[in-house]
């Protein structure tokens, strides 16, 4: 019996460390250190490389550090054992205030104000109140819920689109392909915190920026991505904010990442780019939680936040 | 008996329709309309002129359109009846709006990454979580108290002052002067949401902003005034935000307004300036608010929002 520690551009050896302290008695060993393939039960794994899981033949679980796995089933020799993603509730409570600054920032018409100050013009433009402002958040799964929790404690009027029907009090709610033209046209502000699938690949793209509402938010619409690049057009989105489709964007996840100094986002003024800092992982929270799944799961318990590979999150 | 409107700067005329058409029956003039000074019960004003109460001998109350009533008080010809200040939940919402959204803006450190965004920069700074940083409102009162709840419910961790002792639930509250210090020990960013009066004004100076904490948010703290420009020094911020003694600073509201072309804060790329818009009263409810007031008075029943003269609020 054995725990596997292997992470790509990530502190292997912290980690590794961490789950020492938090596993007395239970061996966990780093890529470098001394093991045998066939006693590894767990690999716990943040971008494995083509050749992390040969000869992991008795593999009980695979742990992902990311809350996102989209990448972790691109592997070409992923063994066949269930995934468990992180779930955490820091890098959510992280998030939702990554959103509701953007959001709030959008709405208080941030970048119309940037770019007056530059010029040193008083102009008495009057935001709209927040409960006039249409936010729309795309998945509403453990990250999408919270945001739109808050977003509607401050005020916002908000909505929410994922794949199956959900009821969520004081939330307006739309599922599937079918309602997702509704569920755009009621939306100013657009949030995207889905999983990055074949079906939401690229969904953040000019057709989708055409059927958002033009009404109260000042300039027009705008939208938020903060969950992976491959949900964005990023060519769409510089026409979008050069013609006015969009009022403004922002962006933490890029198509490719570091985004390049060759992009022409970084020139554009009413698109906002962070870089990937939305929410993270944190290493102390992630060993309690990967820890626990691991002496629970030994104990007999059934492993929780386990991906759907059918549905690809 | 009549209501007389007298607005500087305002549409007058508008919102003497606005109250002919919410008090049938009782008459409602304007400045330039005939009437007897001794026949007006109330005044409904904004920056009233020198001249403004000259005659009117039975007034039995001023209403007073700002919330803040700083600039009324200075009335070197104010009769001694009962002021009446503009309440409103529409003006309040917008005003926790906007202070939800400066708050969350120099938590998520949007300064320092519109430099990095300028110069092409990706660097992977996490910004803190809302729970650790601490927020402190100066002034508990229909404002303060709104935004704190809300600045609460979205996790930061909120203290307010004021300076009567309060208690309200999951908020630390400090009262007087004897307590100042210990509320901005523990403030990251500071709010100003005080009535300007003379134990307020220039409340905003160097000496405040040394004793704010130097704590968990990246780069030091950050100041948000969006109550009145008597509050700040504006030197004192200027010099400030150039020695690294704040981080940021969001302005709403100016010591001479419009900011003048020259004033050193337009060009200070940590200093966000807003043109006096975080919070109008809003003609509709207005109108609802002192046609009902003075309805009810006449009826018999006290005035309500009623100025302390000796507060000076
Ligand atoms: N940028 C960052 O720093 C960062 C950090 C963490 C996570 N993330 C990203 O955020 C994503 C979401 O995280 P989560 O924990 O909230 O995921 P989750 O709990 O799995 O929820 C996903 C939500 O998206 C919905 N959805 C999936 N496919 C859909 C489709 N085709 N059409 C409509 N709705 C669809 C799901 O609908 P159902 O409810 O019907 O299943 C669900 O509501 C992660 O996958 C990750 O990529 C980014
Ligand atoms: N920029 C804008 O767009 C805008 C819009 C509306 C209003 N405003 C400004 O916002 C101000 C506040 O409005 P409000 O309706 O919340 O006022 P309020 O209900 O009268 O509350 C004032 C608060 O300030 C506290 N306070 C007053 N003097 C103090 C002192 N010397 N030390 C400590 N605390 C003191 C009071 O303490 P106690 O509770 O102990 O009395 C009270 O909590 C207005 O006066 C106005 O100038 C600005």
């Amino acid at each position: 019996m054995a725990m596997l520690i292997h992470l790509t551009g990530i502190n292997e050896t912290g980690w590794t460390e961490g789950f020492r302290a938090a596993l007395p008695g239970y061996p966990v060993k780093q890529r470098s250190d001394a093991y045998q393939p066939a006693d590894i039960d767990y690999i716990f794994t943040w971008k494995p490389a083509a050749d992390a899981f040969v000869g992991l033949d008795n593999l009980k679980a695979i742990f992902s550090l990311g809350a996102g796995v989209d990448a972790l089933l691109q592997h070409p020799a992923l063994p066949d054992v269930p995934i468990v993603r992180f779930v955490d509730d820091e890098l959510t409570h992280c998030m939702s205030d990554y959103v509701i600054s953007q959001v709030s920032m959008h709405q208080r018409l941030f970048t119309r104000y940037a770019a007056h100050q530059k010029k040193k013009v008083w102009s008495q433009l009057y935001p709209p109140a927040s409960h006039e402002i249409g936010v729309g958040i795309m998945g509403l799964g453990v990250l999408g819920v919270d945001a739109a929790h808050k977003l509607k404690a401050i005020g916002f009027d908000v909505a929410g689109w994922s794949r199956s029907a959900k009821t969520i009090e004081g939330i307006e709610t739309f599922a599937g392909n079918d309602q997702f033209d509704a569920f755009l046209a009621r939306t100013d502000i657009l949030v995207c915190l889905l999983p990055l699938t074949a079906e939401t690949a690229g969904i953040l793209n000019r057709e989708t920026f055409g059927k958002l509402r033009r009404g109260p938010l000042i300039g027009g619409p705008a939208i938020v991505n903060a969950a992976r690049g491959g949900h964005q057009k990023e060519a769409d989105i510089a026409a979008a904010l050069g013609d006015g489709t969009l009022a403004a964007a922002s962006l933490d996840v890029f198509e490719v990442e570091p985004l390049p100094k060759d992009s022409p986002l970084w020139d554009i003024e009413t698109c906002f780019i962070t870089p990937h800092i939305a929410a993270i992982s944190n290493e102390q929270s992630g060993v309690r939680y990967f820890a626990k799944m691991l002496l629970d799961h030994e104990a007999g318990q059934p492993l929780a936040n386990v991906v759907d590979r059918g549905k690809g999150y």
